[in-house]
């Protein structure tokens, strides 16, 4: 492999699951590489006065957004189903995330989590669903509550502070070089960009 | 042709140009009839709070969104320049393209509007660049008039009051039956549905 994409993703983005479920096999086909990047929205949407997810801050844009998921993943073939409450709270799964991928094992976990959430409409700070998904991707009871270390927690708050230090502002978002490409809609481009540098 | 899709534009969305462009081509080759629906998005923003465009409101989306638009403008080869202030006061065009409708030269109108704004960053509130437009599209300076009448200014009315009433939250926006389809993103996806019913 010679490219690299970072993959920024948040746990409640409905956008994200679709790239999630995707990113593996199309970054492979185009010899590209893909760094796994958990991070959260909240911080970022807050510092721009939002204190929920514009999907329900603006409620036509929401009511689009659900209907355009929906018709995505019939078309992928993909279960999709609400959450309830939405969006939901993803800080465990994210810190669950980072040491996840400091066992290798960051994308099988962070399909799992993705699959519970949008294609089964668990809720996601659910400690027994977060369990699931963590033997879903091989890895030990043992290993979990390195997820509640002091090191963990700053390796998040580290995550998100890179977020916004690369102007990232939803997600999913992907990183090809020097170019930021927003959104799931861009992720073959961004994918082509990774493979030409 | 048997399919119809409705293609909504407000004059100052830069991904509208990107629709307004292509759409007739796209269209034409599914046998597909496109219907060019003006309305103002301003009264929609002000409804959920927006003085401004969101491009401008939140920063980080802008620069992204001036970045995204030159990487697709360049792939497409269209002329891409930013015009200044952002965003352009759009209601004049808008009632033009209202007249240029009921003469059955709508297309052509819109489309050298956009290329005048976003194609050689020209201001659209000028009314020199709009007569150039005028008459680009193969109209008589004498029906230019009719743009200020009374009834045109109540069918842009009826327009926006429309595309609320249709749920639509930004431009481009299309309808094919009774999907909605938000972005030129979705434009190939519109059409498919709209040549299907």
């Amino acid at each position: 492999m010679t490219g690299r994409i970072q993959f920024w993703f948040e746990f409640a983005s409905t956008y994200s699951y679709l790239s999630a479920l995707r990113i593996e096999d199309a970054a492979a086909r185009l010899g590209v590489a893909v760094d796994w990047q958990p991070f959260l929205l909240g911080p970022i949407f807050a510092a721009q006065g939002w204190d929920n997810s514009p999907f329900n801050l603006y409620p036509a844009k929401g009511r689009y957004m659900w209907r355009d998921m929906e018709r995505l993943c019939a078309a992928r073939g993909l279960p999709f189903l609400r959450p309830d409450p939405f969006p939901q709270n993803g800080l465990m799964a994210a810190r669950l995330a980072i040491v996840a991928r400091q066992h290798g094992q960051v994308a099988p976990f962070v399909r799992a989590v993705y699959e519970a959430q949008f294609g089964r409409g668990l809720g996601i700070s659910d400690a027994g669903v977060l369990m699931d998904c963590w033997h879903a991707a091989g890895l030990p009871t043992s290993l979990m509550q390195a997820a509640s270390t002091p090191e963990t927690k700053a390796a998040l708050r580290a995550q998100s502070d890179a977020a916004r230090e690369l102007d990232l502002f939803g997600a999913p978002s992907f990183i090809a070089g020097d170019e930021l490409y927003w959104g799931d809609d861009r992720l073959d481009e961004a994918l082509l960009q990774a493979a030409k540098i």
